[in-house]
């Protein structure tokens, strides 16, 4: 590596599955032309960066530097940049780089790239090699068409968990075509579901949440629901047969999703953005054929599609509710995470980096 | 019932699961305000007729008359008839009665009626009791709601089944826009599948069918399709991988999907039409997730969209391939089905009942 084209920055992460996260010095590039700059204030806390610190999917390469709900301030800009100046509040979600030129990029589908996106950790790093490193650190170095404006009005540290949480929600509810009158259910209550609630909300919808547990209904009546079904309770699954257009399925772990399909109108979709695996038990094409009823997937968003969350959430006064932490505080928050205990999202504060 | 108010007709039907079909005489009923009689010509040969017969989903009632793919001549119209006149073709198709009012009836989606359509066989019968009984018979009662015109320019028996196989392929190729340059495959090359890459071509489509039979090919080239892929060919598979925008799966039998949805293109759909069941192996909502692709059902088609497919077909010469039997060699057809030895629909010339 070339020292002269790099800068050494603070960073947390960890060197292998089974040890906690720690400080370490990573090396930034120094910009180019199209390059921005930005000093770290806040960053959400994903279940991806506890996967991904831990191996849990098996395709970690070490040493790992999770983080990808970055809020910051610009220090630097190339001098090709037009999109942000030196002092400007800007963020960065999952994605720093695709291809730009497949059919995917060219629609602002980055997310779909056909070549491959470059995530903000874990993917190869076309400038430095290696794999890129997170927002757990001091600043990064991002090219400006992967950077986003944030709007002035909303509070830095909660407008964190938008850039992964927020996007991975709000972009079904777009494709989906979610709007006034629309009748919306989210499944599972944490970092993505909150956001789904609030987004589904913002947009018009008429808001439902399943929830196993009842100890849910007061937040989510709180966040915006309108109802609150428990979905282990027959009669209440049956008073909402055929009735969603949208659910969004934020459960990150194998669940059971034919009572949801049930509930789903005509020409209905169950939209899957938590669980990557088998659909166990499994699927019955029956209510699908006989309601027209559809079971998709989809991933984040692309990067115009995660200004127009942004601007849309600076408009309604939408951000995340959280819970900020210390740097230090990372290998407790992630136990907690394990334990769902936080409402609903951890943000790191990071100028306890600096300490 | 009062005889008063039905005529006796001929029809070959069946009174339990484990015999052949037979002659036998059944009623309809006189004409009201809003009926048409048709005299049957032509009755496709629909695999739901073989299942009904044998009670293979359990919920036959016998005497069990099949048939939902009926041309015929309209003999009588009742007083507030407007559609068709004495001496004019006509067709029906799957149902005979839906309740007009719910919110799918009232946007020309009658097949998926709220409170239950009524089915051309194996329905509640509401004017005259008991089940209703299909296009197996010399003649059928219909509301002019759901009977349909027939172009002028079609040959007669090979419309017939359009009026199943047809619009069951018609309406998820409409209703998921397939036009010019839109990439469609079609899995499975029997009835409802040559019926799908007639139509999907018609539409401008570019047309693939996945076969495990290199022995289907030349038919499917000969019904238009672009190109076969072996799906058990792995070389084959990856070249086609992320290529389809709509893939029409008319497969009746329980198999593995798949590796047909790794071939769907980002927001691509796959919508099942043949198989009422669990989907085994596993749905993987990976490839779902990574490239936001969907697994649909979709059922038969409103009136409207039949009689827009019937126009269609007779715009562009579209009808059935076709093997025209007897009423009296109904129960050699079916084992013959159960053998896939039909290219590609049986149709039943219904003068042979006459004799």
């Amino acid at each position: 590596m070339n020292t002269n084209t790099t800068t050494n920055v603070k960073a947390y992460g960890t060197v292998a599955a089974d040890v906690p996260l720690k400080q370490m010095d990573i090396q930034r590039r120094n910009i180019t032309a199209k390059d921005i700059e930005i000093e770290i204030l806040y960053c959400g806390v994903c279940h991806s960066d506890l996967h991904t610190a831990r191996n849990d999917w098996g395709f970690t390469t070490y040493p790992a530097v999770p983080g990808h709900e970055i809020v910051g301030k610009v220090t630097q800009v190339g001098s090709d940049v037009t999109k942000l100046k030196v002092g400007d509040f800007a963020a960065v979600g999952c994605l720093v780089d695709s291809c730009h030129t497949c059919d995917n990029c060219k629609k602002d589908l980055e997310q779909y790239c056909t070549t491959g996106w470059i995530g903000t950790y874990g993917s190869p790093d076309k400038h430095l090699g290696g794999m890129t490193l997170g927002g757990y650190s001091e600043k990064i170095v991002v090219d400006e068409h992967f950077v986003l404006k944030v709007p002035a009005n909303l509070d830095l540290a909660a407008t964190a968990p938008l850039l992964c949480a927020g996007i991975t929600t709000w972009s079904p509810l777009r494709h989906w075509k979610v709007g006034k009158g629309s009748k919306v259910a989210v499944v599972g209550l944490g970092g993505l579901g909150h956001m789904a609630i609030k987004l589904a909300k913002g947009l018009g919808a008429e808001v439902t949440l399943f929830s196993r547990s009842i100890d849910k209904e007061k937040d989510a009546l709180e966040l915006g629901a309108d109802a609150v079904i428990i979905s282990t309770d027959e009669t209440q699954m049956s008073a909402v047969n055929g009735k969603f257009d949208l659910i969004i399925d934020t459960v990150p772990y194998v669940h059971d999703v034919n009572p949801y399909v049930g509930t789903l109108n005509t020409n209905g979709t169950l939209v899957l953005v938590g669980y990557l695996g088998g659909l166990e038990p499994i699927l019955n094409t029956v209510p699908m054929i006989l309601g027209r009823k559809s079971v998709a997937g989809s991933l984040i968003g692309g990067i115009a599609e995660t200004q127009e969350m942004l601007d849309f959430c600076g408009e309604h006064n939408i951000v995340s509710e959280i819970e900020i932490i210390k740097m230090q505080d990372i290998n407790e928050a992630y136990e907690r995470m394990l334990k769902s205990d936080v409402r609903y999202r951890f943000v790191i504060d990071m100028a306890s980096l600096k300490s």
